[in-house]
């Protein structure tokens, strides 16, 4: 299909398609609505010219730009970006779940080889955008369930979440909170089952007073902390949602004057750098960051050349490294 | 200057002079200066097309991008390029002081509006080529003497460097090390004279053997804090080139069995949020890296406008965080 068969089709000039084709904004939005319908249609794929091999772009866009997490994810992706001679081009959605379209209309305007998107998701039209673009995106560490077409690459939460617990338990703890991500997020939910299935199959019971919710930030890690160690019958251990989060029950057990581990032990969740130099240094499940963006990138770049990875829905392993943070619960008096 | 009179005034055909300005490879080198020359002299600026607003892009490069000290950057890059409706494309020079020419090719390619360079520089052929087409560029954090031509914002690191040592003079400490960055890093050099200007002003001798350079990584300050405290007068204090490299001195103190602060204070640099969550919490000099690279990018995007920068050269201030890594000395035996 060509642009001017699509123009013919949709009743309108060569020079409007060719607008909606390079994201720009002065066409009324019915036009562009009918062009984009004719285009997903009939699958136009716009080549790429000479040069595009050198001022390639591949488009990363994160849900916060604010912590150690990110820097694990950007290195994959520059990584595995400047190894095929492409730019990498950041963008932050603002804490919000899927970007704004204006960042959509400049991903077709750069004509971006394909686009990576963190802990975020796009909306319906903004994927049907880029679709018709042959832009193809890949979700890192998705947030929600993205569908069995749209692909994606995460890791195995629901085993960290066991693996974290089974630990706490086989060390002799009986009263085990968790902290988790927000509720509405999938990746949480599936540590926090972990977690529930380690104590039913070890017969212990899940109290809901020791099962909290959070943000992934130290502020959520510190404040949880703090409700959980003022509870008339408070944890022996504290499974958090992320290193960040567990790094704010270190505070709140500073504050309270708990000592970790003699009188909690904390589990993190990521392995970040932070985790080995905290004192004491950070139990915690490791989770691939940098091997994720990097698996998330090779992936969008086979989809960009028309050749479909063998597994659109990837989820790498995650593993306990037990550090000094953990330890037997003290008797009880 | 239009294209057709610097063809003309280079004896060369139109496309040919377009390609040099496209950051095209396919043309002889010699033709490329001659071309780059007239452009030079005759200070051709390309009109950026009405659709690049929204396209637009700023360039943003790392000596390395494996820290929690690079999204600090990253961050203050992207807040003022999107307020502008700039995208940010990051690159990396893999360690080397200066970016390939590939990296320059590609800016040129995609009209980068401007472009940041963070501890890191051009080289001169490198400038030349980003000046003859009207793209500024910032660099953050210089490493070297940029020359007084060079837009850069840095922060005041003698003055760090004083604040640090006079804090462990004032808790009493006569043996005070330093472990530095690259020997040939100017930034780095001047906290060392900070420190030297401390101990003088003090009446104290700077022991040569205290001395010590590394690369702001953890594992040099590991090496830098081991050689310290196997030393036969170990020293009471050590102030280290950045935080990381402080997390490295926390290390060699644990395996020698040396308890921080009581046997040793230690003091970093760059507050990184690491330092209030380490045991113990990092006395550490604030370097504000966020706020230095969104005032670089101001200052670039300033001169892409045409309207330079009341201050081409900027030092923001350092603050001295005092936390819980020092304190007085232990009396000695």
């Amino acid at each position: 299909m060509t642009i001017s068969k699509i123009a013919k089709a949709a009743g309108v000039s060569v020079p409007t398609v060719s607008k909606v084709l390079n994201g720009r904004a002065d066409v009324a939005a019915d036009t562009r609505s009918r062009i984009e319908e004719l285009i997903r249609r009939h699958g136009y794929r716009r080549r790429r010219g000479p040069g595009g091999g050198r001022s390639a772009t591949i488009d990363l866009v994160f849900h916060e730009l604010d912590s150690a997490w990110a820097i694990e994810v950007i290195r994959g992706v520059e990584r595995v970006a400047r190894a095929e001679g492409l730019s990498v081009v950041l963008a932050e959605s603002g804490g919000r779940q899927t970007p704004q379209d204006g960042w959509v209309d400049a991903v077709l305007a750069r004509q971006s080889t394909a686009a990576i998107l963190v802990f975020s998701d796009l909306a319906p039209r903004q994927r049907d955008r880029l679709a018709a673009r042959g832009i193809p995106f890949v979700v890192v560490d998705p947030t929600g369930d993205p569908g069995t077409d749209i692909p994606s690459v995460g890791s195995a939460n629901w085993n960290g979440g066991l693996a974290a617990t089974r630990h706490l338990i086989e060390l002799g703890h009986r009263r085990i909170a968790v902290i988790g991500g927000p509720r509405h997020v999938l990746c949480s939910r599936a540590r926090i089952d972990g977690y529930r299935s380690a104590l039913d199959a070890a017969g212990l019971p899940a109290d809901p007073d020791l099962i909290r919710f959070g943000d992934f930030h130290v502020e959520s890690g510190r404040d949880g902390g703090r409700a959980l160690l003022r509870l008339a019958d408070p944890p022996t251990a504290v499974f958090a949602g992320s290193d960040l989060q567990a790094m704010g029950v270190y505070e709140a057990a500073r504050e309270l004057g708990v000592r970790i581990p003699e009188d909690l032990s904390v589990v993190g969740y990521d392995d970040l750098p932070v985790a080995r130099w905290v004192g004491p240094p950070l139990t915690t499940v490791r989770q691939p960051l940098t091997e994720m963006a990097e698996e998330a990138t090779r992936m969008a770049l086979l989809l960009a050349r028309g050749e479909p990875p063998a597994n659109l829905r990837l989820d790498l392993a995650t593993d306990l490294v037990v550090r000094q943070s953990t330890t037997a619960p003290a008797p009880r008096p």
